[in-house]
């Protein structure tokens, strides 16, 4: 967080002013921006490419705790999880456009902070902020991200194109951003018992998965060297177990996951072995690891065959075999996806 | 409100069950969707024109009082008011993307009523509604819409059009929304202290305006027929002084409103006296009106002249004159601007 202690009400900006102060900040770098900030709508020149467009809300109290999330990481995040959707349709992401629900217990501080992060997202990766709604809120911080992208028409890769017996290929690795979040977790309990200072040594890989993930658009363009086309894919939000699910029944399939398979981050194993948990089923149910699930055909194996960034997790079957996971012995079990439903249940 | 009693959780439907119960309603209209809900963005073939992009955030106990406000009409409203601002780019709404924050609070039959309002908009505008975002809340709902517009690169009008001298003209007529609500408030208040049942009888057309807006689509179709492309427009969602305003100052220029060119409804007049209010304040600061504000040259007034849904209420000024509201009297003062800025002090 900001050394800066000065504090400005909101209410001594006003909207007009912060929507001025924001936009001074910005410097539209996409020549597909027609125009941004500052109209009823931005304007987008498509320029012959097709739109995607996505968008993701995140609330105070149930995605972020601003008790460990400090405003620029939560800007950047928020940014990057939109992108990754964007990529997961093998498009390139182009423009955002931000909806705010600010409280009074905001300083302008601390919403400056906050579009820090964002642009710093929109910065690394060539992407113009181009409008929003700024508006009051009487609960926590309320931030909607709706993202457009652009690709050609036949470029764009779907859920549903998976054909059966393709391999299931899985980028970087899994369940970092789950055991970040459990560190933060805990020490924010120690803390608020005994007023102990955090103690995150150690937790570097896990806690950057957590408070500042990165959307794979450098797997995108590795694909692209290696000319493989994926036939469906997904970005990894929710948990590797959800999202194969997902392509499997979009595409009409089933799947099969291999346990010992899961690429796991040492630093992510150690931790979910020192907190009691499964390294598996953190690496399967986890979710927030923002990486790219796809298939591919058997006949592109051997083109990413050995590549550090890129783990076959497994293979599509018929829909009548549905979801399965072998388990390290060779046994097979039924695959379960959780995430939002037992959290909405428990949070909701 | 719907006369069925019947609730079920939404965790016995979960966020897959929602999507599924949700999509399997939509029915898609716009030859430019390519794809709709169900991948990790949703798909649009802009067929060679512009796109235009604007979102708006709506919040429980800010924007709205489930208290009065039936969810059939609140979904209604919250897809009107991003179609507003499409029209008042003079583009074609096409698509929106919907972002839901929901708490257990609200069975599975909320929201079926608060989609069914939607959906009802999308029918009547002939926009398809083509993804979103379902995540639980732990304050209130939270509905944030993002809808995506098509215009040819020459037809797009923006705030910035206007020229000294044109002329300003306003659609329908002003201040009812706002007094719409007051007649909500008043009577809201009289049932939590005395349990009398609301007397509503009389307000018919000003709870419509506050409930159930409309965009102006009308009013793009017939500047088309009249011929007549406005120079600059915006979308009157904050008052008219506001808006105007914004034209002056995004096409460098000063602009003078007129108190007795202003379009009052009888009854939106009458109500504003019965509760001590100013109707010439109410219609140019009470807000969500989402009539259009657009200046048009001298040589189009002809074309505009005695009709019933168009109003001159003013005109632009050279810059240094500022911003003027001419009484009854003739007098003239300072033009101010009130709405958001005043809101987010009393609210935030």
């Amino acid at each position: 967080m900001s050394e800066n202690t000065s504090r400005t009400e909101l209410s001594a900006l006003g909207e007009f002013g912060l929507i001025e102060r924001l936009a001074s900040r910005i410097q539209l770098q996409q020549p597909s921006t027609v125009k941004g900030i500052g109209d009823d709508a931005a304007v987008i020149d498509p320029q012959g490419l097709h739109q995607v467009v996505t968008t993701d809300m995140l609330l105070e109290g149930v995605h972020f705790d601003l008790g460990y999330v400090p405003l620029k990481h939560l800007g950047y995040k928020a940014i990057v999880v939109n992108l990754s959707d964007v990529y997961a349709m093998n498009a390139t992401p182009r423009q955002v456009i931000v909806a705010l629900g600010l409280s009074n217990r905001f300083p302008v501080e601390a919403v400056d902070e906050l579009y820090e992060g964002m642009l710093l997202a929109c910065r690394n990766y060539g992407v113009d902020l181009v409008g929003g709604d700024t508006c009051s809120s009487r609960s926590g911080l309320v931030i909607g991200v709706t993202a457009i992208g652009a690709a050609k028409s036949e470029d764009i890769v779907y859920r549903s194109g998976a054909k059966d017996n393709e391999l299931l290929v899985v980028s970087g690795d899994l369940g970092g951003a789950y055991m970040g979040l459990q560190v933060l977790e805990r020490e924010k309990a120690v803390f608020t018992e005994t007023g102990a200072q955090p103690d995150l040594a150690g937790h570097d890989y896990i806690l950057e998965r957590q408070l500042k993930p990165e959307a794979r658009r450098d797997i995108i363009e590795l694909l692209r060297q290696l000319d493989v086309r994926p036939t469906a894919m997904i970005d990894i939000s929710d948990g590797l177990a959800s999202e194969a699910i997902h392509i499997a029944r979009s595409s009409g399939l089933g799947v099969r996951l291999y346990d010992d398979k899961l690429p796991i981050d040492p630093t992510t194993y150690q931790t979910a072995r020192d907190f009691n948990l499964d390294p598996t089923t953190c690496a399967l149910n986890g979710g927030e690891d923002y990486e790219l699930l796809f298939t591919i055909t058997q006949a592109d194996y051997a083109k990413i065959k050995g590549n550090p960034s890129l783990t076959v997790v497994g293979h599509m079957i018929d829909a009548n075999s549905g979801y399965r996971l072998v388990d390290k012995q060779g046994g097979e079990h039924e695959l379960m996806a959780q995430g939002w439903d037992a959290f909405l249940r428990k949070d909701g």
